[in-house]
């Protein structure tokens, strides 16, 4: 019942190709349909342990798929490829330095949807619609030669696009699990049971989640703007797994049940086999501005005292850097600015000025 | 008469200084200024030949400087230090892959300039509204540590928003003399000398040369809004100055003549001791919309057939492809695909599919 | 009593300068003398946590010291500045790829101490000796320019010889304590109460602990030519202070109180402050021969199930890898191939096949 | 009568191949073979082209080989695909560091030939008997995984060593043909017609051309201990074609019709359809002892005056730098040391102190 589906999505310039292996799994008794895309950014791989066990669960549990699923690990083969020193370099594209995750489109952002909207249609008619228009861009990519920053992440918004909903597994540097949350969604994203929540306006970031809402968010205005109202049934979101460079596949096991028992609430499957690995909670949640960056106020080594996931007073410790300009000043100890939850810091220890430290929750309930 | 200041811009983790030279000449008998800085790219040097020349010049004819004249030759420390192989790698930071010469800011885009456009008010006035409004972004920095990417390129806004003409050195990859020049400087723009000038809309795309004008034109629309009409009195370009990584201080006179006769030409200085090295030119030009890039069809060995500054008719060759994946189609030609004139090309003979190879005027006059 | 010297060790494209900090502590009571460096490849921050811990101890009790003791964090400039994404790429020269702590020369290679063995001498004269042969090598660099490779190692270099141990503070990846010890200082080393001790030849491999050792080494097998014994009185290592990236000042405290014990052992201090927080170990040791590297069978994501420190049995699972290629094969457990004890693993979960996993001690005692 | 092979060398971590090309061409008139091998170095192209046409003109004319020619070009797929910025970065692993042309093995350095070469054998059982100890390692390496260094590189050797002439393309930076030759080699090299020769001691560089000859040289001596006096009949060369980053197929047809000139006087082609493009040269040769490198003596950005393939005497200017740390001393000209030949430059005009700039023959013939 699984079906893999391998695409050729790049090629070196020895001709050595780049390729994509996605898992599709049809269900027949809902129309409702799911898309997990993980690695994106070459660093961040505990997604891809959480498909595994996915996948696992689902190919030793065929009955209980009512609907459609795909999923795709190691969504990014260059950036997954792209390794300097020990680490990965997979952030941005090595030639161009463009992040991998602000390359995607706003693919109604000049196309009115006004006319659209005065028609009856359904949901798959407007999934139809949007997949239309993309495949209008891939097509005018092709007059000149196809970019290979825009031709990878049209591909995936493509996929994304056939969807109803969209999850994309990121990781943070050195972090906890938190989830991006679109203002729209704050009730509907509890069924996720992610424990940081950071809400980020119906707006365009450039990053997949975005990408993938935007298409309904202009969609309710065109509707609003002929008076009427429309409650969006799509939901996508980014979910940030923990830390860079590293699998955990027991972690990701509670990863997973997590993502089946929403997947359960939305009636793709009809059981969910991880159920005893579930765990659900309550999310702390903060606006996006909220959420703050600290940046190293001197270059230094920095010992990062708090811990992701931690809950620091203003006045408490975050960080002490050690510097040998100043014999009489060498270590130098950092307090936190407010009240804060911290969600993750940077991954190294030798920090330039200027450099970022912690992000941190300020004000989240 | 010239002087010399020295900025410490940033600090390593190991606490050495990231460091600016700035050198200052100051003329008495007009209000004008310019400000001339290159290398913000790192391996964009040519820039750093044809300020030597301005300030070896400007150093020797001390009568000749009217109003003031701010050169700064590698602007950005961090972009020159970071070498990977034998080149220098100082397109985008490398640690967060922002484009360095996409991080200025659009000081106004959040502030109404209604209310400063009612009050009668002088250029100097504006400018130094401008420079508070920096200088406020900048103490906002403060809060929570200066982010590095921001902290440099408002400091180079802030040294641009003393000036009325604003002159950023960059070059091409491998290419030839261009200019980019904002709409409402498509007649002044001529007073350059240059070659070949790319149209740009009035609008903010992050580099310096929009950061500049920027607030210019918000001030224009301001004053519009009470129905005043304003002639921006302010100029800015971006300049590119040949290819990447080399200096050619012989070329590089050639450059500093037009430069030094556009600063006559604007009252900053009296006399063009290089007026001997000037070669008057008539610019072709083409909108932004018309300026093209081909990217690689397939991944392959490129070779580049036409050179910038060559104008190419439609169908003749650009560029061929030698791959060895397929053996009855080892090399494979590429044509133009309409009349056009090559700007530059990528420095790279080893080409993934979709990466950028040429850029073209098409339309051009 | 403490004295800061500044030395210029290089200069970037733009001029800003590369500079160390040498931290000098002079006693009057021993012709003992100690030196102590960190952080030769980038990312081996600890060893600067445990220079703090000594140095601030030193400053605070004068009176302990007995000789002399040099201490150098951060020494190598080009190597802590070199970042690549949120990581540190110092351990290897960007531009040439040559490792940092393979760059220093056996002084003495090509040179016959059989006349100066047959002569009189005392300790003091043969380093002088040394520094001058160092100095010679360093004058022979200005011919043609100074190789920035050389010029760094052999300025390290010199300030070791005048030292009678040298200890060279490094890290491993991610990883445990351990001491590289050469075979003739089998007996000695116990005094630095190092968990886990890798037995080297007496020979050259290019590290700054072979580089110290081996003019002594040299002059030893010159002065058995002449037909005497001789026991080198003067000892190197290098010190692997746990994990890469990371700096921890409460860890760095238990193993700054080693190296002032083994300073207290050799009287160059006469107390040891830190004596509370000193571990006392019996190490467990192999020969190098018997310290293996398993490297990936295949391409994947591979999770670390042995941790540094840990003793593995034959047959138990070291590691395992999920790679999407086969979906009937999605995660591979691997077994130790001989009881083990784990030193190391390498940063990174995203693995090419052929890359380093695991460093391990076999045969161990 | 071309047999294309296809090898998978490696594996990345998403599963993506490496994979190699070889084209084979089989003789049956002659037992004379011929392995021409190019682009180990990553940003190294133009032997490609070479290799091009040779595969085309073989293809053409299936009745002028008498021999057997394996042709390989970009020989080195991790090496081919790694690129920081617009560059290729492959002149090292950017793992490990390790230079590609530094990782081959001298396969008998440990291993005595003297019972060997006791017996009566011919140069194909010689060539039976290395193969066999090639294969003995890589064996060896599948104990705890196969190094990726190791293992790419053993299996270039082992396909050289089926061979008995070995030509390893590369290019310099910017640079002019020149040939790298072992002493032994010093009359049959000028069969190359190359215009500038390097001449190489007998022995291990661990680079391609060395690592093939060794076992000849080995051979050599262990006939010498039994008495013998032995002719080497087996070649290999370094051929350096020019600058990176650059293919030029007209450049590269007079390069082809060296090499096939040179199989045809090795009588492993009958005839030379290219004989219309050869250029017959007389080189200029000096011993690797006389090949000189100009290091920076500053930081600063480089011009570079003197071109490859130039002579220049004492005392002419080679190079200046420019430089704004100090407003008197801007630009500094550089002048040859001695009596030289241009062979390369670096790439860069951005240079940090002790970077090489230069490298240039000096007492040459």
């Amino acid at each position: 019942m699984m079906k893999l589906e391998t695409i050729t999505i790049g090629q070196q310039g020895n001709a050595n190709p780049l390729e994509l292996r996605l898992f599709h799994f049809e269900g027949h008794k809902s129309d409702q349909s799911a898309f997990i895309q993980a690695n994106v950014h070459g660093a961040e791989i505990q997604g891809n342990a959480v498909i595994y066990h996915i996948l696992v669960t689902l190919k030793a549990n065929p009955d209980i798929v009512r609907g459609n699923i795909t999923l795709l690990p190691q969504a990014n083969p260059l950036a997954a490829i792209t390794k300097m020193g020990t680490w990965t370099l997979g952030r941005f594209n090595s030639v161009t330095g463009d992040n991998w995750n602000r390359l995607y489109k706003d693919i109604f952002a000049n196309q009115s949807l006004d006319q659209f909207a005065k028609k009856d249609f359904d949901k798959e008619q407007f999934k139809a619609y949007l997949e239309k228009a993309i495949d209008q861009k891939l097509f005018a990519l092709k007059e000149y030669g196809e970019n290979e920053n825009a031709f990878l992440n049209l591909h995936l918004q493509k996929i994304a696009a056939r969807a109803d909903y969209v999850l994309d597994l990121h990781t943070g540097p050195i972090a906890c699990d938190y989830l991006y949350v679109a203002e729209y969604l704050t009730e509907k994203s509890k069924d996720l049971n992610f424990p940081h929540h950071l809400i980020i306006p119906n707006e365009f970031g450039m990053a997949m989640d975005e990408a993938s809402f935007m298409p309904w968010v202009h969609l309710k205005k065109a509707l609003e703007n002929s008076g009427k109202t429309y409650d969006i049934p799509f939901e996508s979101y980014t979910l940030e797994l923990g830390s860079e460079e590293v699998i955990n596949t027991k972690l990701a096991l509670k990863q997973a049940a997590k993502i089946m028992h929403y997947l359960l609430k939305r009636e793709i499957i009809s059981e969910n086999p991880l159920e005893e690995h579930l765990i659900l909670e309550t999310p702390k949640a903060c606006l996006l501005s909220d959420y703050k960056t600290y940046y190293a106020p001197k270059g230094g080594l920095v010992e990062y005292h708090a811990k992701p996931g931690q809950e620091v007073k203003k006045g408490e410790i975050l960080f002490s850097i050690l510097s040998f300009e100043d014999p009489e000043r060498l270590l130098e100890e950092h307090k936190a600015k407010k009240d804060c939850l911290i969600i993750n810091h940077t991954t190294s220890g030798n920090i330039r000025k200027g450099m970022e430290l912690y992000q941190v929750m300020e004000n989240y309930q």
